[in-house]
Order: C-alpha cells, then structure tokens, then sequence
C-alpha cells in the first residue's frame, strides 16, 4: 500500500465530487466507526469457529474484503486530513508495543488487557 | 506502509507473546471497533471547528495519530487472519466506487449517503 | 420503560425461536455496536446544525427512533444475559457522576472530558 | 426505568454545569458509540465461554454494569434532545420484528442474520 499515493487519489476522488466540505476529521471518524460497524456486522451472530472459516468461506471472505477496504479507505483519509503520518505512526506504535509489552511478563496471557 | 512485511512483524509480535491464540477474526474485529471507539472519543465534544484544528493542535495531534495507528495495527491483522489481501481490496474498492458516484450525478451533495 | 418486563418479552422473543443459543453476551455486545453503527451512518455527514433539526425532520426522525429502538433492545438483552441490574447500574451511574463532576469545577467546560 | 424521570435527571444534570451546549444529537450520538466501545473493551479477548461467565464472575460483571448505564444515559439523552419517545419506539420495534422474523421461517436459524 503506498500511503501516499492512495490518500491523493482519495483526495482527487472528492474533489472531483466536491465532497471534500464534507470530509472534515470529525465526519470522518464518524464514518470509520460506521465502516466498522459493517466488519463486525458479519461476525455477530457467528461462533468463533465459524468466524474463524473466513479464511476458506469464499462468500464471507468477499464480504469481509469489502468492508476492509472500506475502513481502510477512511482511515487513509482521517490521517490526511488530520496531518498525521500514518506510516510513521504505525512503525511508532509497533515499536512502542514492543516495549510496553515484554515478552517474559505477557507470555500466553491476555491478562496485561483485562484485569478481572 | 509494506502491508506484507508489517503483517510479517504483526505475526512475529504475537508469535513470539503467545498472542496468536486470542487473533482469531472475530476477537481482531472487535478490538478494531474498540480502538476506533478511542479514536471518537478524542473528537465527541469538539464543534466540528475545534475538530478540524487538529492540524493545528499538536496536542490532539499526537492523540489522534497514536490512536489511528492502533486502528491500522487491528485492520492490517484482521485482513491478515482472515486471507484478506487489503492493498488490493482498496484497489478494487475506490475502482467500484468510481463508478457507483458518478461525477455528474453526485457533485457537492451528500444525498448519494443519505435521502431523508 | 418497565424494565424486567421488556426483558421477559425479549426472552419469550428468543426461546420461541430457538435464538436464545445466539445470545451469549460477547455475541450481544457486538450486536449493541453493529446497532449503534447504524445511529451513527444517519448523522456522519450532517452539519451539527441539521444533525439538531431531527426533532423537526420527520423522516429523519422515524429512522433515528428505530436505529435507537435496536439499541435499546440489545442493550436490555445484554444486561439481562449478564445478570446486570439495567436500572440500579443507571441510578447509581448518575450519583456517582454527580460526585465526580462537581458543578463548581466543571462549570460550562467539556474539559472534564478532554484534557488536550 | 421511568424513562421521562431519568431524561429530566440527566436534563437537569446537563443544565447545571452548562454542559446541554455539548449535547446536540451528533456529539450525542459520538458519545453512545465511545461508551459502546467500552462495553466491546471488556469482552475482546475473552472467550465466548469466559464471556458468558459474567453472571457468576462479580469483578467483569461490575465492569459490565457501569459502562452500560452508561450506554443507557446516553441512549435517553439522546433520544430525548432528537425527540424521540423511546418506549414507544421500542415496542413498535418489538412488535414489527414479530411479524418480520416468523417463528416458523426462522427457527434455530441465525440465517435470517446472515445469508453468506
């Protein structure tokens, strides 16, 4: 994916719309969580078995792909219209994780995410 | 953004943690709606003014951007764990998009989203 | 709102289409969001203005009334899977906030709520 | 739940710290889908057995009960400043999905969700 050059085209697809008055960072995050919404919408009702068969179920996998692209397309916008570096600020969280979460204390337990 | 190579990095990350038990899709989709419930928790009190200076505010900036990381983290695992290949779902997607809203019918309105 | 009763209507709802197996409350949460999805998609690219004129917009109106009816239902549904008394959470809910944002500290500032 | 009382609470809540300026339907609608992210928070890396523990397990169930009272403070507040009467809303709801979902079409079957 080049970060880049995606998020011109994005811009270029809503200028052309005049769609860019509606593309501020606010509207934008709203429009992520709707994206959202549509991924977790074809899990819901699914048991983590079947969920897991996304990967050899060819019609979910369809689904799943589209609604990816969606939230993908959203992101790559908010970050350009945020001013965030969306490259860097993956590599720096990635980083950041690495140290927050050391191998020998989190081994095998989801405990460092839940507490109860 | 390598999508390939930061998947590669995503899986060693959990590899290595004994993580790679809890990604199955449907947990990976709900922590990707729980990091963009952090990313619009940043903008719910802002006018759409104030939300636009992100830009502006490095302050927010920063949150923002650490938060839109997290967002891509889960999107990248998700389409990996689920033999998703995103670079080309994006592709396809602004491809099909193109020729869901044309130009001529849909410039300056948002009703294409919306007919109330 | 007769809380408990909604809840046995809710259930009867289930059993007699053998759905309650569907209900476990992980699978309910995502449904709350998937609903709370759909609230978002009616406002995600109105002005803050129109956004406020749903009280006067019928149409709008009628679509925000039932998106917020799915949520209630998966809300009520959820609390009664989890063994969570809906109505005593709230009431203490609002004490506890009424300690915690005293009205002389946060007087007409969303502050409290953002510290950027 | 006296759904008028508790509006008129949370009216009166917002009203004295000068905070009904913040809660225009939009930001409202922001505010729900945060809280909602919160509740998705406690259940992410469980599974859907440990899920389900949350009637017998008191500390995940604490956590439960708060975040949706405040889903639910939300969800009046919002339906309040849209307008919307949410009792009513919720049987109407109820009702029409009785006759959308057949007990003898839909039994044991999570296809009505689901059609992939």
């Amino acid at each position: 994916m080049d970060t880049k050059c995606l998020q011109a085209m994005l811009q270029e697809f809503a200028d052309v719309r005049d769609w860019d008055k509606f593309h501020n960072p606010k509207n934008l995050a709203i429009a992520l969580a709707v994206e959202v919404g549509e991924v977790l919408e074809l899990f819901q009702w699914l048991s983590e078995a079947d969920a897991a068969d996304v990967r050899i179920n060819e019609q979910l996998k369809a689904r799943v792909s589209e609604e990816l692209a969606d939230v993908a397309i959203y992101l790559l916008r908010l970050a350009d219209k945020s001013g965030v570096d969306l490259d860097a600020a993956i590599a720096e969280k990635i980083l950041s994780n690495g140290k927050k979460y050391p191998v020998d204390r989190v081994f095998g337990s989801a405990k460092k995410y839940t507490e109860y």
